[in-house]
Formats: structure tokens, sequence, C-alpha cells
């Protein structure tokens, strides 16, 4: 294999052979072929892209390219679910105690946020003494035990697509699906899970900004999944407007709490009982979707699923008391009220906005090694189709002082915008690839 | 200047900005910007191309990486040929006493060979004693005394090309036409001639394998030049067929000799004139092409050229003995005659093929380390329109031992292609760009 004729072949729009792409990932993974070789294909791929079955092998290859999870012989049937990203994003703390409460076993792995996109881990992090760094043996414990485990990557889990992600970084080459899709398929299936569903996030505060774009991610990802012997779905959610009516860390865990407790937003609950659904479903535990989300709604109203998230807290050494008490959680030093300046219905919350004010308040990273505050973000977020008269709170600022919070009162006065009709409630399900 | 920002905006079909260009080829020539983002920014070029201003921009900087040569002050007006290279191509053997016979400075820093495609620097090696090796000060006295030399590239001569040459080398970046237009033209302008010719070759032996290639390249070459205030021209040249009747390394020293004396095969006196005229016309030498290709005639059969060429070999530390007697060149192990199997006229002689014959008979590179056997090549070669009888030679292997020579025979009787019919001489100049 020499490495410039496989480059040579995509640029020129060829279809490399799966022993190509297999020895292209190894070299690249133990360093016998350099990374500027890499990211001049990145680029032709880029440019060509790949047919379904070379990202199904360039997703296998970096699959293997480290440790892999193994749960054959559990009894339980495992899944997972992923999303691509955005700003008040905390279905991950309810989707897994709720999926585990009905019966899976749920292995998750999760990120970090970065720019104006949450991580899970780190809303996760703001509970005291919660550890992210479990060993895979402590992880499958925790899964055993509890029915779900969100953890962060090891190093073993992958290593081809953390590479390659740095990489991609910081040479042009992160939009394209194929890459995107090898990348977030070898962690995932990594994981071992047997189901996977995705929710492709879509919208101005999303990495897929039309639904054509989000659709034909969804389809990349189900695709390579189906190939790959793994149970699939995807669902295209709006992230034009936030998640929810929190955005940051901590608060997202209260919200993510009052969700577990059969109350919260009315769209946090429907995506987590709807993400939740296609989970169950596609795993044999439900029968069909629509049992599925009668079933998950009785597990939510009855604090079921929060007695698992609970369990899960305490396996991984957290402080569960913030469950029943808000202010065991990291506290903001200032809360700030942003008063309406007229009467109106809400039209538009921006999410762009949401997010780099939860950046600017030292709720994100723009830097990989940037240290964010947990208490910090954005609670009591109005959003479409709320009735709001003049003076009333558009959303509280948290912040660690007074004059963090005022420099982003204008930014955030502006990312509301209000109108004199009704427009009613978003469409917050676009799609779906079942 | 954020280098992926700039990788991203080629990528996206964006012009770069001229101070974008010249930090990235700093950063990259200094080190600070890393191998990976030089490659991707190449392969974003490739697709996306370069506008000629952005081009020219990269090619100053590409030229203002190392030192400048520099002749200003000089009496005479200096100038140079570029060839894109072929097979049997020594015109620049011929072309720099001819001009520098007829009162130009020829200031020539060629390349060896590599792959099928000879190189001048070889063949001069060929002659005992020739130094390539000339540092910018011996290199400028050279041309004082005698009007021309010839050369090998400094390292302190654009050291950006250098790097980046070798990288687009593996990384599946050459035919991109602003990046070679960029490199060929940093180094011939760092050259410091005023005057630029280019032979653009065209053909199945030549790396442009269409006219509308060698027109493109051609375009930019001389566009590029003019922009950086160069007077320039371009010859678009056939190389489907090989230039002249041999092809190697002592014995097209020895075909150039022949040219020089005023005989030689007719193309190749034809191109020597043609391009030779293109020069001394562009630099005001002559007053138009027509008296510059007459007087340059006069200077050939006159010896006048060859006693030039004399000189420069003499001024390098070469021993001119060879010019009045061709066994004072190194002299192959074993010659064997290529029989014609019928009769008829010559239609075609497959560059290519000749190009790897004299390849495998040890008289070129297939990596840049490998050391060539100056001895073996081609000669007394038929040419298109030739008339041949069976059991005449079609040409002559030179080569180092019996077995060697005889390895190729059956590849260099396949060829030639004969014809019943006269096909005429092949047009061997395709286009001017004047």
């Amino acid at each position: 294999m020499i490495p410039q004729w496989i480059i040579e072949q995509k640029r020129d729009g060829g279809i490399l052979e799966d022993s190509d792409i297999r020895a292209f990932i190894d070299g690249f993974t133990d360093g016998t072929i350099p990374d500027y070789q890499m990211s001049a294909l990145a680029m032709a791929i880029f440019f060509k892209g790949m047919t379904d079955a070379e990202t199904t092998i360039l997703t296998d290859a970096m699959m293997r390219s480290g440790d892999l999870v193994d749960f054959k012989g559990w009894p339980r049937p495992t899944a997972d679910k992923h999303s691509t990203g955005g700003i008040g994003d905390k279905l991950s703390l309810m989707i897994a105690p709720l999926a585990a409460s009905a019966g899976l076993a749920i292995p998750m792995i999760s990120g970090r946020g970065l720019g104006i996109t949450g991580g899970t881990l780190d809303k996760l992090e703001s509970i005291p003494g919660y550890n992210t760094r479990l060993s895979i043996d402590e992880f499958k414990r925790v899964i055993a035990d509890v029915g779900c485990s969100i953890i962060g990557q090891t190093k073993h889990l992958a290593p081809a697509d953390k590479k390659l992600y740095a990489l991609r970084d910081v040479t042009g080459t992160v939009p394209s699906i194929p890459l995107i899709t090898a990348s977030i398929m070898s962690k995932k299936l990594a994981e071992g899970a047997e189901t996977l569903v995705f929710d492709v996030k879509c919208g101005r505060a999303a990495f897929m900004k039309s639904p054509e774009q989000a659709r034909a991610l969804a389809e990349s990802l189900t695709r390579v999944g189906s190939a790959l012997h793994r149970k699939t779905a995807a669902v295209i959610t709006d992230m034009n407007q936030p998640l929810g009516r929190t955005a940051g860390n901590a608060i997202e865990v209260i919200e993510a709490v009052e969700t577990l407790r059969g109350k919260g937003p009315a769209d946090t609950r429907l995506l987590t009982i709807e993400l939740t659904a296609q989970i169950t479903a596609l795993s044999g535990i439900h029968p069909d979707l629509d049992t599925a989300r009668c079933e998950l709604t009785k597990h939510l109203d009855s604090g079921r699923a929060l007695e698992v998230f609970r369990r899960m807290v305490m396996a991984q050494g957290g402080d569960p008391r913030f469950i029943d008490d808000p202010t065991a959680l990291p506290q903001p030093g200032y809360t700030l009220e942003v008063r309406a300046t007229s009467n109106g219905y809400v039209a538009d919350v921006d999410a762009l906005a949401i997010g780099r004010i939860v950046l600017q308040l030292g709720g994100g990273r723009t830097k990989t090694d940037d240290v964010i505050d947990p208490s910090s973000g954005i609670d009591s977020l109005v959003q479409q189709g709320d009735h709001i008269e003049k003076g009333q709170p558009l959303m509280r600022l948290l912040a660690k002082n007074k004059s963090l919070a005022e420099s982003q009162l204008n930014i955030a006065l502006a990312s509301i915008t209000l109108t004199p009709v009704n427009p009613g409630m978003r469409k917050l399900i676009l799609d779906r690839l079942l």
C-alpha cells in the first residue's frame, strides 16, 4: 500500500479498497503514515465523499483501532443514544436512566462541551463527587448494578478517532459526512451497544444547518450502523432554539431532575420520551412506539426513572442530595433577570446567541483546556409561544458576579423576538428515520 | 492568521488574501505551520484552484523564501528557458550557449531526472570533471566570462519550493496548475533572469497529456511571469514522441554537440533555434523572430555556439575532449541493434516506452537517491516519416551488459509503429503564447 496512491485514487473520485482503508487507518494510528498524508486524504474525502461501503469500512477500522467493550451474554439488551450537540441539550441525563428503568443496559460514553455546544460530562461533573473517569470494568459493574452509566471516553477507545478528530479540527476537514459518521460511529460501536438511536440536531446552533444536511448525516449514521449489524434509528430535531428552559451545567442537571420527576418543560419531556421510545421499541423491550411512549411516560411520572438516576449518581461517587435540594449544586454568585421591554408572544429564541451568552458567562470552553464555571448559565428561559408582558422576565442570567452578568444583558435581550400574534409552539421533531 | 481558517476559505472556494498567502508560506518554510496543514491547503488548491493574482502572490512568497540572484547593472540582458520535461530533451545544452553566443547572459539552474523524465544536470555530469555544484558567486563569474552557466539548485534558492515539492509528491497534490506554476516560477524568478521562455511539453510522455492542459499551464506561467515584471513567452511542443535520435545521458551530450556544430536531427535543430529565437527576440537582442531565427542559424552553423559551450564546460571544470572525440565520454559495455521485422514508414515512436527502456537500462532514476549509469541509453533512433526496410536498425540499445540490453529488445520493437504509407513528419510545435 502506497499512501499517496490511495490519496490520489480518492482525489480522482475513485472508490477505495477495503484493505487500503484499513491499512491507511492502521498506519495513521501507529504513526507510520504521517499526519500530512492523513490530512490530504481527509481533504480529498471532503471533496469526493465516500460510498456507504467505504464509510462502513472506515468506521470499522477506526473502531478496531482500540479496545472494544463486550456485553456478550448479558441478560439485558444494550442500547445508547447519540446527539450531534446543541444548546440546552440535557437529554442524555434523562434518557439513560429512563431506558434503564424500562429494562435496558445503557453504556453511555459522553463528551465535553466545546464552543457553544454543551457536554454531558461537564453537566454531570457539576454534581459533587460524580466520577466520569471509570475504568471499563467499573463502567460495566455500574451498568450491571444500576442499568446505566455515563462516563468519559477512555484513551484506549477508538484512538484513531481521537487522533483524526484533532487533525481534522486544524485542517479544515471537519464538515464531511463520511468523516463525521466514522468519528461518531467508531466510538459508539466500540462501546458495544446493540441498539443506537441518533438525535441529529438541525438549525443555526447545530453543526448541520439545513434539514438536507441533517437528513444526509442521519441516513449515513443509520446505514453504517445497519451495515455493522446494529439496530439504528435517527430523529432530526430543531436546534434553531434551545431545548428546555435552562442552558449551562448545574442548572441543566436541575432541569433534568425536574423532567425525571415527571415535570420539566414540555419540549424536554417530549424528546426524552420520544428518543427513549425509539430505543426501547427498537430493542424489543416494547412492542411498538406507541406502547413505548405510554410505558415510558409512566416511568417518568412514577419517579422510577429518577430512582435509577439517583442510583447511577451514587454508584459513580456523586452526592445525591441535589436531587431533593438543588442548592446542593454549585450556586452562581449573582443572578440577573432580563426583563421584556414590550408585550408580546415569543416568536423566536436564538439558540446561537444563548449558546454564546453561556460561553461568555463561563459555562463553556473556547479551548479544550479551559476550566468551566459549573454554576453559570441561564434559567427561566422563555420559549416560543409564551405570552410575555412588558417588565416580565425573559430569562435569568447566572454568573460569578454582577459585571459579568450585566455584560450579557443587551445580547440576552436581542436574542428574544416578540410578536403581537401567537406563533404557536415550534415544530420540534423535523424528521424520523426508522 | 489562523491556518485552518485559510484552509477552510480555500476549501469553500474563496480567494485568499495577499497577507494570508505570504504568512502561510513563511510559516510553512520556518516550520511554525506544520506539514499537515500545508498538505490540506494544497489539496484544497487542487480542487478549487487559484486566481492568477493568488498564484502570483504564492509564487512571489515562495521565491522570497530564500536567496535571490541579482544581475542588476549587468551589461547583458539576462534570460532563461524552462522545459516541463520529456524524453530526449537535451535542448538546454544547446540553448544556453546559443543564446549566450547572441549576446545574452544565461543563468540556468537545472534539475535531475526522475522517473522517465531526463535531467540536464545528469547529462552534464556525464562529462568528466564537469561541476554542477557552483556557489552563486562562481555561477555569476562563469556567466560573466562565458555568457552562460548551467548548475544545480542550491539549498538556499526557494527553500519553500523544495519543502513543498517533497510534500506534494507524497500527498497526491502534484497535478495542480497553480502549484506547478508557483514551483517552476519561484525557482526561475529567484535566478534573476529578466526574460523567461517556457517549453511546455504535451503528450503521453509529458506531465501535461492534453493540449488543453498544456495551454492552461503555459498561460498560467506567462501570466504570473508578466505580473512579476518578467518578459515571458511559451511554446507548446509535442511529447508523444521523443526529441531527437538519442535518449540517455552521455549519448544526449553527443547529440547536443552535433546540433551545436550545425548538424543534428532536424527536430532538435528546429526547436533549438525556435526557443532561442523566442528568447533573443523577447530580450531585444534581435528585432523580430524571423531575424532571430536567421542569425541563430548562423551561430549554429559557424560553430560559434559550440565554442561558447566548450568554454562553459571548461569554466566548470569539465574535460572538453569529448567535443571532438565522443569516446572521451563514458562508453556502454554492450550495444544491441534493434532491427525492423518488416518494411514501412515510421508512424509512431512511443516516447513513454522509450523513456521506460532508458530507465530500465540504468539511465534514469526511480528514487531520488538512485545512481544512474551515464553511458546507457538509446541512439540511432528512427523518427516519424523515416523509411525502414526489414532488418534495418530501428534504434541501438546502449547498456552495461548483454543481458540488460536484451531484456529490453521486445519492448523496444513494440515501441515503433510502421505503416505502408508515409505519414510525413510530426507536428512538433503545437502552439505558441507570445
